[in-house]
Parts: C-alpha cells; structure tokens; sequence
C-alpha cells in the first residue's frame, strides 16, 4: 500500500501524525499541489475531488479523506485508539474532532486560500469572506482555551484525532498570522505537550 | 436519552432518518433556532457551539454534531451499519460521507447562510461567497452522477449515512433554488429510491 501526500499540507499531515502514534510505517508518494498534479486525471480516478491524501492499496483500491484514511487504519489495528475505544468515547472524540476541524482547520485553510489566492488557478477566492474565516478561527481558540482549562486533551483523559487535527491547524494558522496569545495559556500547555510528542515530527 | 432537535434544520434531520433506520426510538425536544434559542448558556454548555442535534444522556452527558450522535448510535446498534462493516467499507463511507458534507451539504448551507442573510444577528455574511458555495454545490452534483452510474448507492452497493447526507442537503437545496436537473439522470433514480424509503418521512 502507498499513501499519496504532500509534505508541506497540513491535511496530508494529520494521517502522518496519525500512523506515526501508531507506529505503522507506510510508503509515501509526494504530490505537488502547486503544480496542480492532484487534479490530472489518474489522480481524480483515484480521488473524485483531486484532494490529498489518497491511500492506495495494493489492488488498487483509494481511499480519499485524512479521516477515513485514519479510520482504516484504526480498524486494522485498533490500539492505540485514537477515535474512542466505547461507544461514548468514540461520540465524544467524533464530536470534538469535527468541531475541531470545522471551525479551526477548515476556518484557517478557508482564511489562507481565500485571503491569500494561493490557488485562484482552481478557485475563486472572496477575500472578505477569507477575513471572515480568520475571525472565526481565532474565536473558536476561546472555546478550545475553556475545554483545555478542564481536560488535558481535547476529547478528554486521552489522546485523539481531535488533538492531531488542532495541532496541524495551529501549526498551519502560523501563515495566516494567526498566533496563539497570552489568553490562551490552557491551549499553550496543550500545545507544547503535544507539539512534544515524537509523532508531531511525521 | 433525548434529543435536542430542530425539526427544520437540514442538520438534525440526518440523525432523525439515522434513528428511524435503526428502529430507534427517541424523545425529540424542539429547539427554535430562528429566535437563537440554541446559543442560550444553557445549550451552550450542552455543546459548546451552541448547534443541534445534541444527544444528552441519562447521565447528563452531552453529545453535539450529528454524526458523533450517528457514530454513537451504531456503536450501540450496529445494525443496519450504516458506517460500514469492514475496514474497508468503514473507511469508504467515511471518505463519501465527508465529501458529500463538505463539498455538497456544506456548499448548500454556505449559499444559504451567505446569500439570504438569515442568520446575520450571528454571523457576517458575505453574500459573494454565497453565490460561489451554491456554484461548488452545483459542480459536486456531477461527482455524484458519476458515482452513482456505477454504483447503486453513494458509498458503494450499501445504503449507508453517506445518503442520508445527501439526501438532506439536496432536499435543502430547494431553499437556495438548486435543483436536480436532466443531465443528473442517475442522482434522480437514486434520489427517488432513497426518498421513498419511510426514514426519509423522519
């Protein structure tokens, strides 16, 4: 099996942070974005919407989406579990790891390709609504800033997708100039502690 | 249990048919999202972005996001899956269903929020995105003609959470004037087999 990434993504990212904690070791097939190479058409038969990371088995079958790329592999080999191991871990990481991804990893990407038209060759960027996206961003920061003032990690107790997907969105805010502060001391412990973890190297 | 629900809203109908696909019954208790009945701290402490569905517990324990209160469920009662059995089938609802959200039920509720300013005592809305959101709706829906030439359902041969997600953001589109046309011969014939399944009254 391969996976198909691209090293400087923060999407592709979160699946080498996510394999790194589970110790398994993949090959990895680099795309350039920037030169567009996801959106031929042998990539978008691999992946309908040209995206990357696309996990690619070994008869062929792809697998598009960082989170169901993850869940494949956390169904082949479960521990550590990293999306909730009952029923109600599994609801809350889901739960945690979705509002993380919709109001900070979306909101900083959505800022970054709509302030910056770093890809108006396939978009049409609406730089007020990239303000906008940045403003959310920064906001939903309060809300992580309160559940890190009662729970170590996001999900609670344990470790999860959820911290893996907020840790590439704060990493990749940095190009939108959007920066932790001194408000967020609860989000900075966090932060250095997982930043701390040898997966956040992958 | 009960769920806090809004019987308008595109979002909570997703678990409504879930649920009734499941045979599980639950108490609904309606919220008025229109008077920001949900942003009250109250709510807000039962999901801390103050959207529905919530799942709360007997316990008092509070689920948010609708496919953490689905992924709860199943875990609960796997059958019908509806998230797939394998590993394989698990991550393939995953990618399909996340990208029927993000690049189809997400667009949707992006032209609507953005282009009538229904929600603007909340938000800003920025009514150029708006029209761009209802353009990336438009061209996933040929994704999903494609898809659905080969294949019976979304994710493949099963029904599955990926169709009900469909289903709700095209049954939404209606608002926004977006509309399933002739050259969507194949989303027809799979739109019409869903909707005439009972959940689909839920």
């Amino acid at each position: 099996m391969k996976i198909y990434d691209t090293k400087t993504a923060p999407t592709p990212r979160r699946v080498r942070i996510f394999l790194a904690e589970k110790d398994i070791q993949v090959e990895y097939v680099q795309v350039d974005l920037g030169a567009g190479e996801n959106l031929s058409a042998s990539m978008r038969a691999k992946n309908p919407i040209g995206k990357i990371p696309i996990l690619e088995l070994d008869d062929g079958t792809c697998i598009g989406e960082s989170d169901a790329i993850c869940a494949y592999f956390e169904a082949i080999q479960p521990e550590p579990y990293l999306f909730g191991q009952s029923a109600i871990e599994k609801a809350q990481v889901m739960m945690w790891q979705r509002q993380v991804e919709f109001c900070l990893f979306m909101q900083v990407g959505m800022c970054f390709q709509h302030s910056t038209g770093h890809f108006k060759d396939r978009m049409t960027p609406v730089p007020e609504y990239g303000k906008e996206a940045g403003i959310n961003a920064t906001k939903y920061l309060s809300v992580l800033e309160k559940r890190l003032a009662d729970e170590e990690f996001i999900a609670g107790p344990k470790f999860s997708i959820a911290d893996i997907t907020a840790l590439c969105a704060i990493d990749f805010a940095r190009v939108v100039q959007i920066r932790l502060g001194e408000k967020h001391q609860n989000v900075n412990r966090w932060y250095q502690q997982v930043s701390s973890r040898p997966s956040a190297k992958a």
